[in-house]
């Protein structure tokens, strides 16, 4: 444990890295993902099991805890650890992503974007400034600058000065964290700029003049494909700080982050295991699957008897599929579960082969076990 | 372990008893209380944590099983045990109250009854001897004689004739029990009669020459109200054999556990815990609580600090409103567990009390904190 915030570079094989970033709640292993608590819950897991698959961190929505129960609750209520009974590292959004997929009426200016709440209808303005103000109230650990996140394809010219109101948002968001945060904290910038490498170029340049502790990818997995989004990384990461994190946001499928671990990505989260769960779709070590499948429903077979994970070990297929059949809440308790635990498995493995030298040959038997063919 | 099912009753005070019920699956301490996993799973709980709030056992639901995944399946995979991670003992109903409840075009005859599946549609028989037949393939280890279990108020005269009905397939019940159960397995008759006290006398006076190694009280909890369901216990327990477990089918709540073990009941099984913690309502020490009330928005407190159990002790009441106010499944998952938690306490506080000849001081004890008044 450290009170400062602090990222150790320990390996690196080709472009793929490996390391420890030290904040005073914890060391979160790279590369490393985040499990997605939206409203301060990994949805349908206990925090006990998150943390008992290998999470060494979650992400919190700064849009959805702003409106529900509000950052002034959670903080009157000691904070966003203690209310979610996650006493770990915690990540937290700006807020802005979703402002723009789920809210309603939303208007933006140079100042932020006003919107009204797909909850209740009722009216806010989200600034830089008040970004940060909400995830100090909620007392996270990595916090991200508020940013705008066009989706792909756009123009040119629209995506510079898209690219360009984020960047003076970085500067305000710097400003605001500087006054508001707490020894430890970490604010990162986010790189936009679309799928243009002159913008992602101009973006980054603009950020490291700024100076942050860490920086996220941001404006990729927004329907551009994974070819697409590998060819950005491609041209952005090369020039980032070797020194400090890179969270890719939003991303991903498992081929999704062996193909961006493999071009020099540390962080990310997606809801993907989660949601996915949810649905009866299961993760296995040969690929995807639907328990909800009739193929299912006489299966004996866990769907991974060698691991150590309840739900992938204990129960048979058939049961998944029943409970899924029958509308069950213990269907989606468990595939969550089973899925997260896929994911940490898999960036425990891409860890140890970083380390050891032979991540080449952990992305060629990825490619071969689960029959992905752009990693 | 055995392999023979036995009951030890251990100490009694006044009419109440506490025991062990001993099977090849395990031991039932009693008075005990039977969460119910309606179709194989105790809704929105993980088997390992419904072990952990001290269940020894938990009911299964003929009618739903029998349509979704079907006997022949769960048989095919095992048996219900293993199918529901569930290795301890399990009591399965007849699957007759249920097809009266849920079921449509029901057409009940001196053969058995005969209904459409409320899921899909499909018409399905259900005797005597199909109900054990279901119940031997799902492997419980405690079985119900397939009964009729009319409203109350009726005449006496329908109630009359329908507990006759109750008591000639009990006599098949037996017959088929023995064709097709395995030693260790246990059969229990039913008694019915409605509120009508030589009716219960008649009916019971018919199951004793029949001769179980268990009985349940049958036809209550079906509107007629807390006082005259002790009514009818008062009249009916005294006369039942004293070495065998008495169960009280489909009660309740904790005033009706209190007050139907003072009068001599061993077993009961009920949804409310689990439903009721699917609605945002909370028993605790002091009565319960709905936690959706606006005023838990800020509190600070956990439902019960004093508690070992998780969901009591490491979430704020304000938390467990906003999952319920998110629509979060986590929501149900923690009320539920912790629901669970307090009708064991409640049944291990009982089965203390009894063993230490104090059962008056408990109920004392009971009303005054709960405020309940009928006990």
């Amino acid at each position: 444990m450290t009170d400062a915030f602090s990222f150790e570079l320990r390996a690196t094989d080709a472009q793929a890295r490996t390391g420890v970033i030290k904040t005073p709640k914890g060391d979160i292993r790279t590369p490393a993902f985040m499990p997605v608590g939206t409203a301060g819950t990994v949805k349908a897991m206990l925090p006990g099991h998150v943390r008992a698959t290998g999470a060494d961190i979650v992400l919190g929505n700064t849009y959805h805890l702003m409106l529900r129960p509000t950052a002034e609750r959670v903080a009157a209520l000691g904070g966003l650890h203690k209310f979610m009974n996650w006493p770990h590292p915690i990540l937290t959004d700006s807020g802005g992503f979703q402002v723009m997929s789920l809210s309603k009426l939303r208007k933006l200016t140079e100042d932020g974007v006003s919107f009204q709440s797909h909850i209740d209808g009722s009216r806010h303005m989200l600034t830089p400034e008040r970004s940060i103000e909400i995830q100090c109230l909620l007392g996270s650990d990595i916090q991200m600058q508020l940013d705008e996140c066009p989706a792909i394809p756009i123009a040119h010219d629209d995506a510079r000065q898209s690219m360009e109101l984020s960047a003076r948002w970085a500067v305000r968001s710097k400003r605001a964290f500087e006054e508001k945060s707490k020894p430890g904290q970490a604010l990162f910038g986010i790189v936009q700029g679309a799928n243009f490498e002159d913008l992602r170029r101009d973006s980054l340049d603009r950020l490291l003049e700024i100076d942050f502790p860490g920086y996220s990818v941001g404006g990729l997995a927004v329907g551009e494909g994974r070819e697409e989004m590998f060819r950005v990384l491609e041209f952005t990461t090369p020039h980032m700080t070797v020194a400090k994190p890179r969270y890719l946001m939003g991303v991903g499928k498992p081929a999704d982050l062996v193909g961006a671990v493999a071009r020099g990505i540390d962080m990310f989260d997606c809801v993907a295991p989660t949601r996915s769960g949810r649905h009866g779709q299961a993760w296995t070590k040969t690929g995807a699957i639907n328990i909800k499948n009739a193929r299912y429903a006489d299966d004996p077979e866990p769907l991974d008897a060698q691991s150590d994970c309840p739900p992938s070990r204990d129960y048979s297929k058939a049961y998944l599929n029943h409970l899924f059949r029958a509308g069950e809440y213990l269907g989606p308790m468990l595939l969550s579960w089973h899925n997260l635990q896929y994911y940490q498995d898999l960036m425990a493995g891409m860890r140890e082969a970083i380390s050891a030298g032979r991540f080449g040959a952990f992305i060629a038997d990825f490619k071969a076990t689960t029959g992905e063919e752009i990693v």
